[in-house]
């Protein structure tokens, strides 16, 4: 079969042998499939990103000379079972997969590890225990979109964002806007969107962005701030004092009401929830400097190697620094449904379609991002240029 | 009366003017003031802590040059009512009050602000709304270290540690063992210590810390491993699967009930939470590096100054890190009574006492941590060397 094999930075459409579904596993055609930044991350920093895997436990991502087939965000066609793998979901069905794959005693991140290759093929081997049917007809391009919006459905899950409370999008790139769509999805009133790009934020605003903010010259946090009325360090202190004087004038508290009583008094402040989703040096700490006191930041924005920061802004404004990756299998299946069933639409991520022949050039348009968010690979295209 | 001042970082005992109390405040005989390791810091790195304090907005933060008396964690005995104060704290009275002080327009934080001078003196203003009479006999010495205890209490507080989970202090300094103290008040089971000094580790098992670990030798997070047996990414791919094959067993399983039925399943995993308690720059990156999957880091120690971290490994074990600081009011309260009640015991900490004229020894004799924990000051005793 056809695939674009990945190695050492280099990418080419060969001819590669089909792979063989094991025990547990299904085979697929591929109907479409993402093309992720981490798959443009990998290509040509695979080593920092395989250290960063071992150091949690998991030693099986690609290194740069490996050959690698991509891609991790896909929908297709059964086509073939494994031996022993139930046949509960039969050819034909069209399925995506979390991508993950036991194979050879081990388990391993499809499309990012040399043991389990990926979607930009004709066909892909998945685990059938973490394949699910593709309900009411979702078609397959959008189905493909379900990894990234899971994705951002496990952003705003840890993001907690309460109600009433304001949301910040830092970058609006696909994480950002699926994050965006899942937070809209999720009945969050007030989302801030903020990117350098024109193009971006008008994806931004079609994803339901409430507010959508150039950083050039406007500030995100202002434009919360507007809204929130977020409270600085003296105010707090002003609180502290006002609060108690309250506390002191009510009758007979008992002692373990206290803590709920100075919640209802508005002692114990919350800023907005920050979701950082751009990943290269000094965001975060950007991001640190600006935010109001008491501002959850969730970081999905993956910034490779060493960062800096600055623990005593973050200190002095009790951040609570979430940082994030992936979903659970549930979220993964909750994307799925949400797109399905028409309350998260990904149409304005799908910027263009190519061929195998056209995934190295669509890898150089996907850095413009006036031009591009998400680009599929369609194996049964012809598109090679966009 | 008689006062320790620091200028430029020198520290002196002058004769000052007596503080007179203003509207809403309360005049107080000190009894008792702890030594802090923010005055440590303070005396030398204003500078720093001013600017950060500024970004957070309060800029009526110590600088370099300003006359300082430094003290927050004091308890007294009342001895005067600014003009219009209520009387409902009556002279001699003793009491301990959160170091906050609202004057000339401004709210000031008493000891580290020129505006607010503190308890290393005889005596020393307090914001009448924040002073709360000491309960049930509780000594002078013991009630003045409500602070430190309310800074341990509002760490626990953020670090949400559920029930069967496993705590870990990186650091038994004063606050470190405040927050070992509160962990075991609080009924958490497991809490694991460590520090590279015999002697904290040897106050860290008297606070009530479980498991005591010299990390030179051993590593706190493996005696946590031992215990918690906690999951790798590896582990983590296995039981997405192994979840899913079981929730596909399941007979029709409502969408809605499937991450009720995940959380069961054990397929949203969570790890220790540890509670950084060194603040020297390295120590957040290292306990990133070291922490089990899913773990929180509360971030109780200062920092000052830019530290380096790794926010793809972060990302890839899903690093919560709470940056704390301070206590609410009412925690401020709960410390007091909770050391009043017999619930929670601050003598392990108390490891000497001097006299006015024994502060710059003591600030010399806090750099030994074999030594000295916390330092207090009893403006009444002759002590001048420890």
């Amino acid at each position: 079969m056809k695939a674009v094999v990945c190695h050492d930075t280099h990418l080419q459409v060969t001819d590669v042998p089909t792979p063989e579904p094991g025990r547990g596993h299904l085979l697929l055609d591929v109907h479409h499939c993402g093309i992720c930044g981490s798959d443009l991350h990998a290509r040509v920093h695979a080593e920092e990103m395989a250290e960063a895997a071992a150091a949690s436990g998991y030693d099986g991502f690609m290194r740069t000379s490996d050959t690698i087939v991509f891609g991790h965000e896909f929908c297709g066609e059964v086509v073939d079972h494994g031996p022993r793998t139930s046949k509960e979901i039969k050819a034909g069905t069209r399925v995506v997969a979390m991508p993950i794959l036991r194979t050879g005693g081990a388990v391993h991140t499809t499309g990012l590890s040399p043991h389990a290759p990926g979607g930009y093929a004709e066909q892909v081997v998945v685990q059938a225990a973490l394949a699910m049917p593709v309900p009411n007809g979702l078609p397959s391009d959008k189905a493909a979109l379900t990894e990234p919006m899971a994705v951002g459905l496990h952003a705003v899950r840890r993001g907690q964002v309460k109600k009433g409370q304001i949301a910040v999008v830092i970058g609006c790139g696909p994480i950002g806007l699926a994050v965006i769509s899942l937070l809209k999805a999720s009945g969050v009133r007030t989302v801030i969107a903020s990117d350098f790009s024109a193009g971006r934020r008008a994806l931004a605003a079609q994803c339901g962005a409430d507010v959508v903010v150039d950083p050039a010259t406007d500030s995100p946090y202002a434009a919360a701030d507007e809204r929130g009325k977020f409270i600085t360090a003296a105010g707090l202190f002003d609180l502290a004092i006002d609060s108690m004087s309250k506390l002191r004038a009510l009758p007979l508290v008992p002692w373990w009401t206290v803590m709920e009583t100075a919640e209802k008094l508005g002692a114990l402040p919350s800023g907005p929830v920050i979701f950082e989703c751009v990943g290269v040096p000094g965001v975060i700490d950007q991001v640190i400097a600006s935010a109001p006191i008491a501002s959850r930041v969730v970081v999905v924005g993956v910034c490779m190697g060493a960062d800096s920061i600055r623990p005593a802004i973050a200190i002095n404004k009790e951040i609570d620094l979430r940082f994030v990756l992936g979903y659970t299998p549930t979220e993964f299946r909750e994307a799925l449904h949400l797109m399905a069933d028409g309350k998260v639409d990904p149409t304005p991520l799908m910027t263009g379609v190519v061929g195998l022949d056209g995934v190295a050039d669509a890898f150089t348009a996907l850095g413009d991002p006036e031009r591009h968010a998400k680009i599929l690979i369609d194996p049964r295209s012809d598109v090679v240029a966009l």
